[in-house]
């Protein structure tokens, strides 16, 4: 590719870092041992996965018995909502009606297996509201866990998690397992675990510039998980631990998740997509998704937009765009294969619109001139289309 | 440390190898897009793990839709056993009775949900036999399902994966899923995973010098997978691809697993073990598990090895051996947390030799020289305890 290329796909995954891995081969020649092992290679790989552990919580504000390491965002949610599987007495499951497919999708198979799957909706900007979350109670008032996402990572919706999980604590008629997608909130807005009250929690590092394979869970209480093993990671996660990528997890979160960082960045990238916004708004085909969203808008994260142009299907957007220099998605990576779009279903939108999404997230190094660059290419492409 | 360091526990892992992972931080830079994206880093990150993927069946002489990337050895275990989860007609579960606790235990967790579990036993040498498994098929005519190992991990014990997969298929009322943890035998012996007739297989690459986090999951017929997600790896395992880990594993693979380099490099390592067997029976205190373990016995892997010392429990060997700068394990790292010696049990060794068991497992760069450093250290331990 001769062009240069401009990347708008920070959602789906975020260049590597080399702060976070460039310490990569050295690690994996000083510390090789399994730290299961009682030997000296063995404590010293022991001692580094600990340090990495405190370190990840010191910058989430947790205690570090309350972090473990699994294979990356999916793997934490599939690990919780499986949980579900071993409780003895039988609760409602809910979940948002936006979550990402690793949790959607678990749900369903749960359902498959006899679980009461019930679904907390979204209003119609994609967030969920106390007004949805009381709906879903009310249906199911067996309830005894919830996933609700922070940031949707097709639209950038937030949810006000500490709102909701306070109105959840207050609402339901036994306690409620909730669990927190953060998979596009940590390092993109501040987050607060404990404040949030949160039962669980899931973060991946490659969206931080880290490298694939590596993810955190947080669990306020051990439970009892489906996959077994070697007792690893407390019996959580088994399998010989991923010391390296911890390591690699928590460079990235101390250079990306500390809230000071973050203030500045987000207010960065909210001038970045206060410039971009209006721009697309200029454009007669273009409905932002939703289609109240404004330049400035508080209910959506900085970092993730959702558009749709008339008479241009995402797809064609997306490979007109790449052709251009520029990597977009329609919608999440994880679902681009089936054509469907359930989160945009999910907001009440028409199948038609739908189809004409496109999603554009941006990151760290993103700067005003690519911005502009993008908006003169979408420009040059709706005159073509 | 200041000691130099002798390595006796590649059965745990193994050093990194750079060949196979010096490109690390390159790939990093060069491969970062998300697989499932449609712009060109996506569709560039694609090819790579495709690449990596035929690499990968290539040299096990698969077809390359029947590889899945998975997190490791374990994670490859769980996902095949928890199919069973999802079969709609009931069929008993077998498993030999010192698989590894990723097998082990995830049947155990199965029989929790109220599937039918049942064990095939080893003879007393610790292998499966015709005469065991036909036993098992006797009790459970109902068997569905059956995990065999191909090598033990704490023991080398080999199994005829080839012979017993014939008599399985014979014997069996009805067709009997094979699965095979391939853990300790890919890269160290000669593996034919055609030839072994196997419905599905694990393979982690950190016991190969590769990194964590990557494995590899053979499956001769899709099949419904518990875990779901974003559809990776065609449904089979969900979760943004490990793109530079497929890429290293498929290295690893080439360098370690070519029937050629295993010929000759296996014959060094019985030559080896050879020399160490000789000179730890001189010991009288020494008891090899199984006792009848001989120099060069066929019925085992050259590369680990489980002995006892009387009066001398496994651990305090295991810290002797450190201080005097040889690392060993007693058996799996994998659970030398609980202290229990399941696989010696099932062997029918009584508690107080098991206590003292350990295992010493050799690799790819050991040499004579580290063997005969390791038997005098032995003989010293044994004049002072």
């Amino acid at each position: 590719m001769s062009l240069p290329r401009y990347y708008f796909d920070w959602a789906a995954t975020a260049p590597p870092d080399a702060a976070c891995t460039d310490a990569w081969d050295t690690d994996m020649q000083t510390v090789f041992g399994n730290p299961s092992s009682l030997h000296s290679e063995g404590k010293k790989a022991r001692e580094v996965l600990e340090e990495a552990r405190e370190r990840c919580a010191r910058v989430l504000g947790l205690p570090s018995e309350s972090v473990f390491f699994t294979s990356g965002g999916t793997e934490s949610n599939a690990i919780v909502i499986y949980t579900q599987l071993l409780r003895q007495y039988p609760t409602a499951i809910l979940s948002s009606t936006v979550e990402h497919p690793s949790v959607r999708e678990n749900c369903l198979c749960l359902e498959g297996l006899g679980k009461q799957i019930g679904f907390i909706g979204v209003e119609k900007d994609g967030r969920v509201s106390s007004r949805t979350l009381e709906k879903a109670l009310a249906k199911y008032p067996n309830a005894g866990f919830a996933a609700i996402m922070a940031v949707n990572n097709e639209t950038g919706a937030l949810n006000d998690m500490e709102a909701l999980s306070a109105h959840l604590r207050a609402q339901a008629a036994r306690p409620v397992h909730l669990h927190c997608d953060l998979v596009q909130a940590v390092g993109k807005i501040p987050v607060d675990i404990r404040a949030w009250d949160l039962d669980s929690a899931s973060i991946s590092a490659h969206k931080l510039g880290g490298p694939r394979g590596i993810g955190l869970l947080y669990l306020r209480k051990r439970v009892q998980t489906l996959y077994r093993g070697g007792g690893q990671e407390g019996g959580i996660r088994p399998g010989t631990e991923n010391v390296r990528g911890a390591l690699a997890l928590a460079r990235c979160l101390e250079k990306r998740a500390s809230p000071a960082l973050l203030q500045g960045e987000s207010a960065e990238a909210r001038a970045r997509w206060q410039y971009l916004i209006g721009a697309l708004k200029a454009h007669d085909r273009c409905t932002l998704i939703p289609a109240d969203r404004t330049e400035d808008d508080e209910r959506f994260s900085p970092w993730i937009l959702q558009a749709a142009f008339k008479g241009l299907p995402g797809e064609v957007m997306v490979r007109a765009l790449d052709e251009a220099g520029f990597a977009i998605s329609t919608g999440s990576a994880c679902s681009s294969a089936s054509g469907e779009r359930p989160v945009l279903a999910a907001m009440g939108l028409s199948p038609d619109l739908s189809l004409n999404g496109i999603r554009i997230s941006q990151g760290w190094s993103t700067d005003r001139e690519a911005i502009e660059r993008f908006s003169e290419a979408v420009t040059g492409i709706l005159r073509r289309y």
